[in-house]
């Protein structure tokens, strides 16, 4: 049996996998569960970060409006299901993460620069006041995603290397940090090895402690005739050296099926970016973007994504 | 409160706005008003042009066949919402444009040539028998607008000078002419400026004379890792020179939500070809293209649209 | 009156016309009929081939397993419409076509080499055990099918080469054998015409024997902005020097309309693999892929599809 | 014997052709004529237009200085051969050419608009002071060329409508005004036909009237693998309709063979943009740029040139 | 001491290594031996095949003419360096190679179809009347070279499969046929593995066979900022098993460095040919095409090249 | 007068500047002063790094071997002139920068990782061992270059990120670090802004101090329709915070004009790698890349440079 660490989150979202589901990973049955109608002039509402917060949970959510500019707002949910999102715009830029160290909310993001887009970094204790750090890595870059924790006294910041248009390939790697400023000692961590993440690969959810190590979800693009559809995998890394990939899927735990996920501003989109993980049940629950217009939920467990991941092992 | 000038439309089709709806124009809730079936051979029917016609209405629709080639076909209809179409082309080519001048109604559309596309001149005073005027310009062009009236004793005629593929630039121009055969002093209008229309923009329906000017909706395009979305925006220009723009929207009025404008032969897209405006009641009427299949209707008023357009000025 | 030859199938799978249908092809009421459920691990199952087999129907499936990879599944139906797939997968590769040769089954699909894909041979006597072949033709090349009988004493294979990626071409051509290893003989056949047709064409399901010569049905590309559409086309060939076009319809007969043709993996694609004849009522059952997703079945007869190539006939 | 018309140059430059030379057109032994010495700050002189004035010869040159922008600068000579410069920048853009009517010289340019290039049109009498028209065409357009008289009553200019890069595609127009300000009735020309000139071809310098009809040489651009190659062709066109083409040659007149043809900003280039004719010797003595770098001059015979295109005649 | 094997050529063309020469293959210090000069209407001369016959030389040459259509046309030399050739075009196409089998010459080149380039067979014993062949394969295919004798009774041919343009990928295959008209057993040989053959591999002179197996050269292409680089690698392959490659240098013998390889239609081009090999002195001939203009001479011995490789082995 | 600071080179190769010469940089009348024949199994040797060392100099030299793979190797110089270079290679990579602080040779090079180039970086006493840094940044990164002392107690870096491929864009950045293993405030420097730079720019030799600022010579690339062509230009930044700019040259210092830069494996390049500077006499010598071929030498001082830059100033 599989543990998640240091994460518990008792009243997380949660419904029960479908006696008819064999797939590890199955979606809420009222999704979805934001659109575009939670902000005023909002297009669409997606890929978006949550984390336990008080009572409760808040979020910062990537909010395209109808000038088609990307930025991010906060919200707040009692159940993590039902979201109050403010209009206020936090930020420019898009594809929010979450993580909490030491009670201080680390808010990592694609930001605009001058020169494309490079990973913006900000703490916050209350969700309204912020301070924002330098801009993490040269541009170009997307997919910046902090551990929840510091690794031998550093931080850990996965990234995605990219170029300035619909990167046709992409690497996730991984830098180090004592003081959030200054990055260093880059580490290689996937490329793209199996057909439905041949395009490129990118990081996802903050990555989720347990005693196998740190559970990553990530996301994957198969490049059709018609474009990109994203998917999302999952694989295992190294406790002390996170860069290491003990074990990794062969397959994808959550590809495009649903209406939501077919059709929308970018068809063909399942996009995860947060996931809340319970150690007492076990529970996950990943919220992730529908086809670039609308938020989703999914649900899993940490031992059925593990033995999912070892029994599909791309890893030997 | 402003005005709409030198055109009545008595029954003009028309909807109130849904007390829930927050954007400044509403689409008509029985949309799509046309599709395939309305035409043998008829592969989709869609981005058409109508205008006030004897007692009801007459348009010009684009009509592709199961071919894939495009023609023009006529049609009438008493409220402007449902239409008898008939099977017999008129011309090759498409995306249609109509105005009526002086009791004579002027066709303008995307015709091909031995070199791409130009923009095709006819005029018919019954929608049977038509004159063909020399093309306007030189390959390859697109979106081609005349204005309903001359200003300054000249034709005033908008046009998207473009490649021969699916351009991934595209300005709005402005050409004059005293005859309809030579054009010239091509004024620059308008470029892309703001992420909706990043891809390029063009003339949409017939420009709508107020007293604040030319109010000009246009379809704007942005692409995606999954290709292009069309949106329509609006702009107002000034009256005698009309190509110097007073105001425009910074974000678009109408863009891809419903089925019919996500799902079809080319996914995502609105696309707006004529406009009926009616000066006693300020209500004007947008005919547009869903997904390149349907004819979709939606409604606005002059001052929600014009006020919206100040609200959101990009100018200044 | 057309006649089939040679392909007597009384069970063949029929629905009639709807009285409202004015199109040469209709589709099952009930489509799609195989979806991802009906395989384990599988992400989609579409692009298939079938045979009547015994008192009822064989098949050749082409199934994605969730790694995005490509694999041939049998399965086997009494009515051609219920069908139970097995989840051994008995090659790599994709789009399968199917065919009987003097009581034994030839295979022919898109299989893998080192450097692009080429087309694989096998034949069966039992869908258990398989014969496999030299591949056919140097890569790469898709959209291999057999003639379901030697001509003048030779195999006849349609091919389509291609490049390694997404081919913005393709013309189908003939090649001949004495043997299934040495090919030769190569003759072009057709390529794009029409605008629904224009970027590419490869052959379809096994050719229909009739007494007017071979009835081939065929998928042609047309390239939106969006990206591909395919749609199914027909034409008949010479008897006896089958790569010979005597009549070859100006327009599509198969096109996507419905939601899943617009709406999956790949949106907007009619892929037929695989046609069953009854020469005794002139029925034809074409099961064709939609969105790359699932199967569907759609129906005609000889005389409709006959009389609608020529009343449509490209050639002069 | 062909013969010039209207066109008197007794000190046309000339070298009598070499005994071993069996081509139609022939290099001055002493090319290049000019190059970037010529001008202060010029990175390159190519691509320029030359007329008689006065006794000697007056010249608009395309310069692009160091900072490789372009520039139009003027230049006399008395020969022909030996030319001095001004450094004044009179106009930007490039690809100057120049025609006599009625003791005025009117210069046609690719001038720079805020969307891509334009057709620029000027007038001097002296090569001082210059009167600028309205530009002719609609953006993007390059090789806008003059005819050196009315014809029918009406202006005549050659363009060559492309895109906004490197254009992969070009074909000859000509368009018709009574005033210079508006243009139309566009008649297509030609299109590449032949392996030299099968991405694109141009107009070239002032065409030469002839009693067979319009002399026209003009550029044709073959794509190899490591880019452009540019030659010149020639063809006659009718004298009272001049779009319309009587003998076009299928091979290239003069093609990249010299050093300073191979080797510069932009290898193997051969650009015609002026030719000077002498209706009593029937000597033409052309104008073109090496490797967008240099000036060279070139000479063929009225007889020698009408003689090479009708032996290998494209037309019939 | 390596051995050439079957292949006498008394008066090889031949000039010793020059001391200062540290590179296995040395040039012909009066090179280019062959250019436009040498045929009536030739743009250039190039890429060409030479055997022995009677007591000199025949050979094959690539002749683009001045439309820059390519065709081939023969050629005679007493002493393989001083060659005449004919005016008269036998073949359109390019490229050719040559062999003799038991008194018959083969030729096989790339020829021109509806539908892209195929690989021609033709053969003759006087060098003037010829017999054609089926084309060996379907297009599109180059760089179809066959083996001078049968191995295991069958004809063996090399080619290069490869997309309608520059193609921008490229493995060498080889195909078996008995007869000349049906080939199959398509083996892969090699693909591109070192920096200088990145882009793409294309077999080149007639293998040579030696006591060590059949020494192969071969052309790789490097792709710069600037467009392709073609240099000459060598391998050697199983005698029986001719596709089974034993040795391999990991880096070109022969790569543009003089002035007419760098400079010409097709800047920095070594394109070999043919090979000429003499057993008695283990000298070895090589005709290349230098920067597609002219026809270049390099000698090397049996010895010099196969320990050349065997030392620089990537095999292993 | 401007003065170079902290930069004292007694024998800096100097000559004078040619009488004829009007531009602000002239090169040495014997270049290329290395070319290939320097080092064993050399293809080519260009874009390389020099240094004072001791009584001479010392440089670290890109050397692209026979298999067209980079290496890096050091060679040493009495006069900056006549230089021995050493066959051993001391890194994988290219386009070399050395500098020194206090007494320490700091190397960085554009170094290969699994996935695109990154920044290496080491550092030596004596030419000989090495010792290697953690690579400065993630990938995609090319021309890295070290500041040649702290500022404000960090190293500055100068970068250029950009794709895996032939890169179609660049912008310098500067990057701050107190232990060169952590890098942080990333700050923009310059982007193209004239034509001559109008692809991409990236920074070149190591900056000069001067007591007017960083006096800093980068190149910056045109895109013709032939492929890139590499010019110098020169800036001067902010003393003590260098990436703010002061004056920037409108125009190049330096462009392909000699065979040597104009023809060779990457025709039309100019690739400035070092500088040496002299404060006594103001002299700077720079070695630059001729066509990815050789080396070159050219020569200014700092007076003229300075000058220049200010004469012809794109700041304001």
């Amino acid at each position: 049996m599989a543990k998640i660490l240091n994460s518990t989150v008792k009243n997380i979202p949660w419904q029960e996998k479908p006696a008819s589901c064999t797939d590890p990973v199955w979606r809420y049955t009222e999704n979805p569960i934001i659109d575009r109608s939670f902000v005023k002039d909002a297009n669409s509402i997606f890929n978006s970060a949550v984390v336990p917060y008080k009572d409760g949970f808040a979020g910062v959510f990537r909010m395209d409006d109808v000038t088609r500019e990307q930025y991010l707002v906060t919200g707040f949910s009692d159940d993590g299901i039902h979201w109050k999102l403010n209009d206020e715009k936090i930020f420019g830029g898009y594809d929010p993460r979450l993580c909490e160290i030491d009670g201080v909310y680390y808010l990592s993001w694609v930001c605009h620069t001058v020169c494309g887009t490079s990973i913006g970094i900000a703490t916050t204790t209350d969700f309204e006041s912020w301070e924002r750090y330098e801009d993490a890595v040269l541009p170009v870059s997307r997919n910046g995603v902090l551990f929840p924790r510091k690794v031998n006294g550093e931080y850990m910041l996965f990234t995605r290397p990219c170029d300035k248009g619909h990167t046709p390939y992409g690497e996730i790697f991984l830098s180090h940090s004592k003081d959030l400023t200054y990055w260093g000692k880059h580490r290689f961590v996937i490329r793209p090895e199996m057909n439905w993440e041949m395009t490129k690969v990118g990081a996802g959810p903050t990555p989720i402690e347990t005693d196998e190590g740190w559970l990553c979800f990530y996301h994957g693009v198969l490049t059709s005739c018609n474009g990109f559809t994203y998917s999302m995998g999952a694989m295992i890394t190294d406790k002390n050296e996170p860069w290491k990939v003990l074990h990794r899927a062969d397959r994808y735990l959550l590809s495009p099926r649903e209406i939501y996920e077919f059709v929308g501003d970018v068809p063909n989109v399942c996009f995860p970016c947060a996931a809340l993980a319970d150690s007492e049940t076990g529970r996950i629950a990943i919220y992730y973007g529908g086809a670039d217009t609308v938020v989703g939920l999914a649900f899993t467990t940490v031992d059925e994504t593990i033995n999912y991941i070892k029994e599909h092992d791309l890893i030997k």
